[in-house]
């Protein structure tokens, strides 16, 4: 946990950060957003690790680093660099000839400040709990670490989807609603989990809705519920799509695969088969507020997870969320970098 | 079409942009040559998105921008960015995640302008006349937004060409050839239909040479009249090489393939199999005037379009032409984004 | 030869590079070790293109320009970049549409100095060891040139592990072992003899140790014999390990193929399947100095060519190797650029 008046030298979960320091994160990404430009991490180089793709993540960062004073160089191991080997112990044989263990702190002596994006390959639920692969990342390194999404967490996103929430003035204690979406292919569990805890961390009234076989595994649903517990929010879990929409203020699309099937898609795909009405249409929202918002964190696949109508349509704020991402990463580059 | 006094917010294509303001773009590229390193766009951030592959307009891109104090950061899908779909209406259930009505307006969001290559994929020649993924991006963007290369057109291209003839002090009522060379894959139709008006636009004797099959579609050889009108320039198009390059200034190679197969690369490399010949090599210009040029926009397949002999000898301009990309786009880009 | 006096304008080989060039190299990267920012190349821009994959120079080498006030760009042909052919003389109508005498005049018309990684793909050894690629693009470009390694040399690592040594106040005449390592392919001869040479530059008695058949090539044991004859240093060679590394200051392991199959991947194969006993373990340094460092270029595959207890343990350096790298470049890229 960083405590408000220490140096922040790692943001790999928005529940792990102290409310003081989110509040003045918060604040900060306001005024950048006012004023974008200075020279504030003049000379200071974030590096970027990409082991999964990205676009947001990718552009945002770059942006971010340029507009106060500094720079960054981009690492995407199959994609010019070297595939890269995360098992601890094996012999190295294959077709990966470089491994974490030099990668991190190799790359950790060209820059100021790291960020690593590293979802790993979903195989084993109980181990990716314990986020190995992040945890593997966080000792390797002795400078300061951004997750840019992980197995279990993305606080950048929940960071900007915070900032998104304030920005609407939808009530701290307004309701929120996580529903699952269809999607052709099980998805990794980390928006979910960060979203839920992040909702809850904002004292908000936050329902998760899913189909059977599709609840978040335990140890996150329990982050979420201790976020909800120390800012007095609320959380439930329902598969009743017209209960959880009732009377909501905001609805946040995302998919992801049944943790009982984890590491098993044919399973998993038989069980998501008769789902595809899981798609986020208008008449969704014929019992929320009238002015509810749409939420997601990009990319979306039209017409799978949500109808073209709300895409387009007055409820949706996913550009504006995405933009936020822009201030609420030099906010948090600035509390690691700046003076 | 951008007047002179407004600031530009577009550049999609030259014959677009008020003759005054293109006269202006190339006294400032001139400039920019003579004195290339300034602090005008500092903290500005400039966006690249390439759907297609790119070396020089990557590279001068980016190296414009920082040598104006700026910075750019690119998004290239499919090499560490998620695929992306372009068809609207579409249930994106396929392998590409994201949709260019996100990708836009999130990058948007991240940049002081916007770059997009576009070639599109070349299935149906009715439509992409009309340009319709250029018009969409052109929809989905708030920010200035420059063409870097789209189904019709390349405009950055022709300025640099056009700033290259005029170094080469080739007047400006010269004669100019675009020649159609034989190539192993039909290629776009934008370079060819971008120089063509170009020259046209700056006045010149302008004759299209290419084999029966291989004219133009008649739109954009509209699109090219119009600029002579309006010039007092002239065009013809003949088949007749003899004809052709008699005391031409300057012999313009570039492939492309047949407009009646577009979309139908078997049928065209039927048409396309007899024509190996049409490889410009030294002969080609026993009739031009001694000190004709040649030129290309790169890349070039050497003894396929074009003969070492031609490529390696003092006619070839290729490198200058090249060369002048960065000095037109950086006017291009103090034009929309500069004080 | 560069001259102390004159401005450096090629970094091929280190054994190219007048002493007191290399002297004043070293002694300027201590410096910037210890000041790294400044606004010393301020608009000037580093052009990087790497026909090979990176991670190290990739990252270092954009680090190192931003801390110098600079700027890079790179082009990576294959991923999002035009293939580049390489091959004099060629008809193009294969899938390269570009060729490296158009590319390499073009990117120097966009930078101030020009990094090239140049393997080649290893088929005819003896035309790869008068390194024809490396001298085409050599020919091609009036900016300053640096090799980010190419078929038999890589000076920056060689550079950057020479002050790792310097760091380590190993003797100048202390005991240098460069021993051969199994991999699973056979990997090019660049670091090999480039670190050969290196040592021998240094003045140290440098032992060569491989297994019967991986000795290096007549020419690259040449270049390093001058090296050694030059500085008063000494090379022998040998396939005995207990000899060899017997009072060693520093081992230093590679793979590399053997030179007698060279281009010819099966029959190399052959020879190596017995060799892998040549994975470097502890067991290697018992009668080495009890202080002796373990180094290695990177990438390194784990418990193939080294042990994890040797490269997790105290012996190794590889990551303050790496992070030379860093400071030696920036002060190559001082003395090519800067007033």
């Amino acid at each position: 946990m960083n405590g408000s008046a220490e140096r922040l030298t790692r943001f790999l979960r928005t529940d792990e950060v102290d409310p003081a320091v989110v509040t003045r994160l918060l604040a900060r990404a306001r005024e950048l957003e006012r004023a974008p430009i200075s020279d504030a991490l003049r000379g200071q180089v974030l590096g970027l690790l990409f082991l999964n793709p990205s676009l947001r993540t990718l552009a945002s960062m770059q942006a971010g680093m340029s507009q106060l004073g500094g720079s960054s160089f981009v690492i995407q191991p199959g994609a010019g660099s070297w595939a890269i080997e995360t098992e601890l112990g094996i012999t190295m044989d294959g077709d990966r000839p470089e491994h974490l263990r030099e990668a991190i702190p190799v790359l950790s002596e060209y820059c100021n400040a790291l960020g690593v994006r590293s979802f790993g390959d979903a195989v084993d639920l109980a181990s990716d709990l314990n986020e190995p692969l992040l945890s593997q990342i966080d000792g390797l390194t002795n400078k300061p670490l951004i997750n840019l999404e992980s197995t279990t967490s993305h606080p950048c996103q929940s960071l900007a989807d915070w900032k998104t929430l304030d920005d609407l003035e939808i009530p701290t204690d307004g309701k929120f609603v996580l529903s699952w979406a269809w999607h052709p292919k099980p998805l990794p569990l980390a928006v979910a989990a960060s979203t839920l805890t992040m909702a809850a961390q904002r004292g908000m009234d936050v329902t998760l809705l899913r189909p059977d076989g599709y609840g978040l595994p335990t140890a996150l649903m329990e982050r979420a519920s201790a976020a909800a517990a120390q800012s007095g929010g609320k959380l439930t879990e329902t598969s009743d799509q017209a209960d959880a929409l009732e009377g909501a203020h905001v609805v946040y699309a995302k998919s992801w695969g049944a943790p009982r099937h984890y590491g098993d898609p044919g399973s998993e795909a038989t069980l998501r088969a008769e789902l595809r009405s899981w798609c986020i249409d208008e008449s969704w929202f014929a019992t929320a507020r009238s002015d509810a918002s749409f939420l997601h964190c990009l990319p979306v696949r039209r017409n799978v997870v949500v109808a073209d109508e709300v895409l387009d349509g007055p409820r949706s704020r996913v550009v504006q969320q995405a933009g936020n991402r822009l201030h609420v990463q030099k906010s948090v580059l600035l509390e690691m970098l700046g003076d």
